[in-house]
């Protein structure tokens, strides 16, 4: 692409605007040289942003209680970065003019700092980028980064799992307490908010989510983190009603998570998900240069899958050995 | 576990209904050995069945427009296997209990088997167990396996690349014409559904959806697969209504696979995306064994990560070669 990497991360050095926005590019893309460079240029400045993750199904309005979070966090003076990705969404273009839309709630304030992802273009999905990201808005010296994702799921968990904090958000009538159930958010929830708590239902979903909860605790294993109960809070987030409750609650998770080593766990935790994932990323990149061109390896084994005369496992076997000579 | 496998593969060739599910258990569990010599032996029985995928978010009603396709293939004569998929839900308990239930409508029909797959268990996902619990139940005899996956979102998408034909259910009122557009399930729906369509909004819905379908054509390339234009139908699966009409254009679909050879292209496909996945979970296993026991090499790495001594990326490339050197 012929961008000049060392001028971005210098520009990013100096805070300016335009060298994020195209670093952020550079990770969306995925073009893995470049990637690497970025990465390995900014990792020795990242590591003090408190990273902050908010998921929800499509409709509970997560947008806007995000929007609301940030606001506060900018009035007690933090600098924010929000990232707001989609793993539902192939597209990026119409998520770059609702990134226009939501800057102009915050008034071109430049303590804030408003970014889409979408899962175009990456191997490795939405789970191998949004880190990259994170390491991208960290080094350039945001307090808060949170990370905002659509989607009720595997891939959602994951992201989440990029964050020291992870926000449920959930609305009455969506059948969430349910859906919160069976996505395993519960074990990742550290603290749950019941947005649109003016409807009717919000009730019922509280103590529906709380039952739940109490049936996990019961259930669960002595060997889970003590002393963290998340709570469940309620807002209003277009109102901008009980806002400083759930910014409450996020300041005081960081604390637990400072005091009691938690948060070093995590954060070590996460490193080792992103050298896995990078490692697998780069076996990905591997076989599909062996699957190019005109000696496409896996043309070749699934042919014979297909003939009968390999099972898959042993085609992928051959695959392995091909794959070790290619970069041993 | 001390299971026979030589035993169930035995079994399953005489019919055995135990046998069957005992089978799909070693593949959800993922215990890779048993699941090797699973592979390896049904494979070269695999290879008949027609492979139907149902997708769609919750609440659109895919289990009763399952229900009444499977029914309506049963009535044909066919034998019909249902494997449904949550990609949204770690646990399968439950869901055993839904299969009971499920089965009940269909009135202990031994034509129709049921069985649910949570993700639970998975290094690889579902999407790594989904095509491999298929060879099970093409190698069963299944005349037609229906894949009835759950959300929205990539995993759903790659589930529905396992299946010769893709049916996309959406309800009236749920922001699903949006929904299709951004999950980029309009690239793989060979037929889509609108259920509940006595609902209102069926009518709008409709019309969006055709309106992106029309645009998504203009603007896709040449190379596109010509000859088939995806069909929008109304169904109100509860009282069995449009039903038939669903049916006709699944096998309409599959006469247009079998005529213009656009079928043997997407088995191969398939295939070559079995074979690469069982290889990149080959890779995982190794990672993982790695980063096990007391010589934990992740944690080492991660470690080096967070003093800043290594960048994510050469940490990867330390894990690359110790992995290397673990199975060359």
């Amino acid at each position: 692409m012929g961008v000049d990497l060392g001028a971005l991360v210098d520009g990013l050095g100096r805070g300016e605007r335009r060298a994020l926005a195209r670093l952020l590019t550079v990770v969306e893309d995925g073009a893995v040289d470049q990637l690497r460079e970025v990465i390995g240029a900014l990792h020795p400045r990242a590591g003090r942003a408190r990273v902050l993750g908010i998921s929800g199904s499509p409709g509970v309005g997560k947008s806007t209680l995000t929007d609301a979070v940030a606001t506060r966090f900018r009035a007690a003076g933090r600098s924010v970065a929000i990232l707001a990705v989609d793993p539902s969404s192939p597209f990026s273009g119409g998520a770059l003019l609702g990134d226009r839309i939501r800057m102009q709630g915050h008034h071109a304030d430049h303590g804030v700092f408003i970014r889409s992802m979408a899962s175009r273009g990456h191997l490795g999905g939405l789970s191998f980028a949004t880190p990259q990201a994170v390491v991208v808005l960290d080094a350039a010296g945001f307090d808060d980064v949170i990370i905002e994702t659509v989607g009720v799921g595997q891939s959602e968990v994951e992201i989440a799992a990029t964050a020291d904090t992870t926000l449920i958000a959930l609305a009455p009538g969506m059948g969430d307490g349910v859906q919160a159930a069976k996505a395993g958010i519960l074990e990742v929830a550290d603290v749950f908010v019941i947005n649109k708590a003016d409807a009717s239902g919000a009730g019922k979903l509280e103590s529906e989510l709380r039952g739940m909860l109490e049936l996990g605790h019961a259930t669960a294993g002595a060997d889970d983190a003590p002393g963290w109960w998340p709570p469940i809070l309620r807002t209003v987030a277009v109102r901008g009603e009980g806002i400083g409750e759930v910014v409450d609650a996020i300041d005081r998770h960081t604390a637990h998570l400072d005091a009691g080593g938690e948060g070093v766990a995590r954060r070590h935790a996460r490193v080792r998900h992103l050298v896995r994932e990078l490692a697998l990323e780069s076996t990905r990149r591997t076989f599909s240069r062996l699957a190019a061109g005109e000696d496409d390896l896996l043309d070749t084994l699934a042919s014979r899958v297909e003939r009968r005369e390999l099972d898959p496992y042993a085609a992928a076997d051959e695959l392995l050995v091909a794959s070790r000579a290619a970069t041993g």
